[in-house]
């Protein structure tokens, strides 16, 4: 028997051709049409004995033949002979078994993802569309660029069976002869739709170029006009950009003489300052997060990115069919951006590829989707005494998983920042450029704002999900909302008024929470099994929510019924394998998020000291400035998730306190450069005073 | 005449040497006993011509004698002769004329800042304090040490005028004869308070070592039993941990090998990165940031730290006396830590001094007490063209402010970011050592958390607020509240339901304003008499007020009363000279809040395009965590100050975006080290798709 592989390793090529081969052996005489492939991660009753067995150093106990099977989930088209109407199916593949050990139930209207690919050529074909763009008249120098949008928020007369696409249509100023030239700068005031099943355009909307007071959508027969003649070049490659670089940024190096401080195994296992997990990638979730301990003790069974929505705001139809869920809408993996050194982080580098699969069902390798590094994040903690000036000073190392994904216009930049006090921050960076339409000359919008002259960037949101599955201590946890409250003065308990409250509530059934800034609410995860030695309260970790508003959308409109998700900072579900996300399976043309984070909570189970998932659902409401024009400065948003009792003291304190010797002195002439091994901190000027 | 100094420069030595003479000179005969002495700014009407001035290069046109004069503000007791009672006396010095220009008047019952120091001093020649300290009964190996503390929240009975300070009492082991040794492990159940003018320990408190459910106060007559036997040692100096340093963490630095980005001119003038500002030092405020420009315009006048609270909330009396005012007590000066390279930053770092002076008046130099370096902090900006696979990515450079605190236990880092796009983040980062007291074994108390055997940490308070001074164009400037809300469903304005709408009003009147999360409420600083070319809207900041917590203690209590500017997120005032300290002048043993930024508020002036103040108001509610013992890993908390339709587009578009050639692959054997010139970006993967 081959050396068995771990079961949380993501699939490897070959095994990926394997489950295509398994696959197309069960459906011969049809045409399929591959759209995922990825690896089953085995039921958690299963994996959470194996991976038990794995820390207690007892793997070997285990028969080859009781290792987790490996299972292969695989999303494809089939295209019956004599039907015109591919049907969606999702299996699993028993790659032990080498047969398809299960076909998932997919409900009806449920769309796989589409060929965002096939919108712009489909466009170019069609008589309805080219004889639209003919009205335009378009001055010379300028062609067509068709963006492929998601057709969100179905309206009521459309099928829901059928395979709608949208395309956002910009005109690119061939003048510069460059393919970089930035063509969102010219939004041109149509939206086909198209079928991908026909390869139909099926409608063009006439898009409204108005502002405050003009109608939200023009008379029938009436054709929106372009806004080219006033619309201006938005430049960000440097060989366009009408003004040169700032030429006084000096060059700033992360030097790692030694190497990186953090090891990698089976290009999957991280270990890294105390901190152990598994690193795997997937085309849904990006990178994830597996089995992450600390200092040999379990703190989360899994972290991912649950889901996103971007729903936009701008009143006037079909408007409200803007809405993106950029992991859920099934381009996700070939979304992510292949990384490269010294380009998107510093210092010493490690990269992991992604296997992704073509139409047909094979493999191919996507190199460097996800990068692991360390980086300085100034101090970690400080003390001086100041009787005798003796401070002790340790920096913040802290090790960050990244990865970025491109849709369409725009960026997301994902981080998973773990840090040497037992910590865990997520972040999400916003960048790329802000989604454009165009407005006549001279007006404004207040749905909007005007980022370069005929350019209405519309107001939006972004809305994040961090799906959780804490393990603290074990995989019975218990979510404890904690709350600081005032009190009023009272002769024996408050005298002096200056007493708060700390008020503990645990939460016992599934359901949706909110943040509440004034009671200073966090959300605890505890194992109220196991006690603090020191404090004596149980151990657990603190869930700060960050504190951002909601989804807007009304909550009886399509963007709002289709992210229920994102109405509460804070769902606690009870667990179930595969329910790992937060808008639901499919959300490419979803009317309603359905099975989702918001049915696992109506499942109301009881969730004290239950096998449970947190999901903190957090985000940005954008209202672009200028300054996000032509491509925006980074968003950062965080998450944090720390320790609380969990530990017996400052998990850090073993940090050793150095003092850097390739720091240098300004105007000193003497360039860094070299380094040298650390030594102590500084000592401060002494106090006179001392002891009674 | 002698060349003239920029009327924002600190004082010299030389400076502050001859206001001292020209102090005693007018007090021939009296003792005095100096505070502090730092530069009155001059007037803002008068400032803001000059800056004027030099900002369009045409400072040669000012007369040598119609340059501001310099001022020195100087703070002393005078102890007249006959007299027993120091008399507390602020004067504006004319260096230039060599005269006293006018006396302060000081509010009856406003306290200087007192003898820190002495406060031990005066426990140890104490019959009172020795008599009661023979009760304990030390053990052998320990001896006691007195933490000074301010005297917060006088209690009725209290005569204002008195000078009076608080002693924590600790016992330190001299076992290891290490004078390092962490001895906030072993609290002592007394506070004495002294009057550091009779130099007598006037009481002392016995206090509760009890937990939930018993008395707050012992018996009359009864005596606190200090809880060494069961006290832990809980060290953090790397000689005496008990677990050794961790092994695994390999050097990490910041190598700039063509030196800063930024040029430091007269010690004072920084510039990088189309920032240009002032940077001061001054014993009451730390580090300030003066006439911020962007790219040769005005963004800020000035900016400060303006006053922090951190009030303890055990109800026990004298806990209600826990609350310290860290900038406003008057020691932040001799609190500022003299940075040392490599400790407190990484890379080429520019150290600034401060001048300080003793109890005579001389002038001392403190070196190193801001620090001046830039850090890398992730991606700037970037886009992928999906079309080509071109992307281009920039990396977010930021130059950082820093000074740190220490005050007794505890230690605060505080920030100033500028960043290339035209943003300023304000950091404070929170670590040292939490206080504590000692609780009887077995026993919990809700008003805190056991950190160490016998060792309570009692639940507080942070909360700072943050001085902006904006100058948006111009001082005359308007704050306008944006929020972000939902609408009903509407046929002609809302018919889909997604939109939501932008409603902003301006702030009319001085007075304070909250924060409002579920409407994602934010305030723009708006110049209303300018409008931004591409938006049409008013060239404005936005300030992003960060949502936390704000003061607990009930509103009647003298820890309220004493910091009204606690209670509100957003103040907005009107300017007024001198009107720089958000919690009163004087903080020490206040009563109320008196001639601070509520005093301010109430003026409700218009402020319509005046020239206004804002103060942003955060915190941390702190309810200690196992984790924070012995020494805290730090709690990081940030005001954003961004740019909003400021600019005509992205002010970092023109930041080369480079590929590091310092970075190395991990494993790769090809350690890093050397450094190269910058080369452009990734190029990814080409989609096949291309145009129309």
């Amino acid at each position: 028997m081959a050396p068995r592989i771990h079961p949380l390793i993501s699939l490897s090529e070959t095994e990926t051709n394997r489950a295509r081969d398994i696959v197309r052996k069960a459906h011969l005489g049809s045409v399929l049409h591959f759209r995922v492939t990825f690896l089953q991660e085995p039921p958690k009753s299963e994996l959470s004995k194996f991976l038990a067995l794995e820390h207690s150093g007892r793997l070997h106990e285990v028969k080859p033949d009781k290792w987790p099977r490996r299972l292969a989930r695989v999303h494809y088209d089939q295209l019956s002979p004599g039907s015109k109407v591919p049907k969606s199916v999702e299996v699993l593949v028993d790659l032990d078994a080498g047969c398809i050990a299960s076909t998932e139930d997919i409900r009806v209207g449920a769309q796989p993802a589409h060929e965002l690919q096939d919108v712009g050529a489909i466009c170019e074909v069609s008589k309805l569309f080219k004889d639209r763009v003919a009205k335009f008249n378009l001055p010379e120098d300028f062609e067509l660029v068709a963006e492929p949008w998601p057709y969100g928020g179905l309206d009521p007369a459309d099928e829901r069976d059928r395979r709608f696409m949208q395309a956002l249509i910009f005109a690119v100023s061939t003048k510069s002869k460059n393919p970089d030239s930035n063509f969102y700068t010219y939004p041109m005031p149509i939206i086909p739709v198209v079928d991908s099943v026909t390869r139909q355009v099926i409608r063009i909307h006439e898009l409204s170029t108005g502002g405050d007071g003009d109608p939200y959508t023009l008379p029938d027969g009436h054709f929106a006009e372009h806004k080219l003649h006033y619309q201006q070049p938005s430049e960000y490659v440097p060989e366009l950009l009408s003004t040169s670089h700032r030429t006084d940024l000096k060059e700033l190096n992360v030097v790692q003489p030694d190497g990186a401080s953090f090891t990698v195994k089976d290009e999957s296992l991280v270990e890294w300052q105390k901190w152990r997990m598994r690193v795997t990638f997937n085309p849904r979730e990006g990178a994830v997060v597996h089995d992450a301990h600390f200092d040999g003790r379990s703190v989360l069974y899994r972290l991912s990115f649950s889901d996103m929505t971007v729903p936009y705001a701008d009143p006037r139809p079909p408007f409200h069919r803007k809405q993106a869920f950029d992991f859920g809408d099934g381009a996700l993996g070939d979304a992510c951006n292949n990384l490269q050194l010294g380009c998107d982080c510093l210092g010493v580098i490690k990269y992991f590829d992604g296997v992704l699969v073509g139409a047909d069902g094979t493999a191919k390798r996507s190199p460097n989707v996800i990068c692991l590094h360390e980086q300085d994040n100034g101090i970690n903690w400080k003390h001086t005494n100041w009787r005798t000036g003796r401070a002790v000073v340790t920096r913040r190392r802290e090790l960050v998983l990244q990865f970025i994904i491109t849709l369409a216009n725009y960026e997301y930049i994902f981080n998973y920042i773990f840090d040497q006090a037992g910590g865990i921050t997520v972040q999400a960076r916003a960048t790329g450029i802000v989604s454009s339409v165009a407005i006549d000359e001279g007006k404004k919008a207040s749905w909007g704002n005007i980022v370069s002259p005929g350019v209405l960037a519309q107001n939006h949101q972004h809305i994040f999900c961090v799906r959780i599955d804490p393990a603290i201590d074990g995989h019975n946890n218990t979510v404890v909302q904690q709350e600081s409250l005032p009190l009023d003065f009272d002769e024996h308990t408050n005298p002096m008024g200056n007493a708060y409250r700390v008020a503990e509530i645990p939460i016992t059934t599934a359901g949706g929470y909110d943040a509440n800034v004034a009671t200073g609410r966090i959300f605890k995860v505890q194992n109220l099994d196991k006690l603090n030695p020191v404090s004596g309260k149980p151990v657990g970790y603190k869930i700060i929510p960050p504190t951002t508003q909601l989804l807007l959308a009304h909550p009886k409109s399509i963007q709002a019924r289709r992210a229920l998700f994102a109405q509460k900072n804070l769902w606690v579900t009870s667990y179930r394998d595969n329910e790992l996300y937060a808008g639901g399976r499919y959300t490419l043309q979803s009317v309603d998020e359905v099975d989702g984070v918001a049915d696992a909570a109506a499942r109301r189970d009881d969730v004290r000291q239950k096998d449970i998932v947190v999901w903190s659902v957090f985000g940005l409401t954008h209202n672009p400035r200028v300054e996000d024009w032509p491509v925006m400065p980074v968003e950062i948003m965080q998450l944090h998730i720390n320790p609380y009792d969990f530990f017996t003291s400052n998990p850090a304190i073993d940090v050793p306190p150095s003092k850097n010797a390739a720091s240098r002195n300004f105007g000193s002439g003497d360039k860094n450069g070299s380094c040298c091994k650390a030594q102590e901190g500084e000592i401060q000027n002494a106090s006179p005073h001392a002891r009674l």
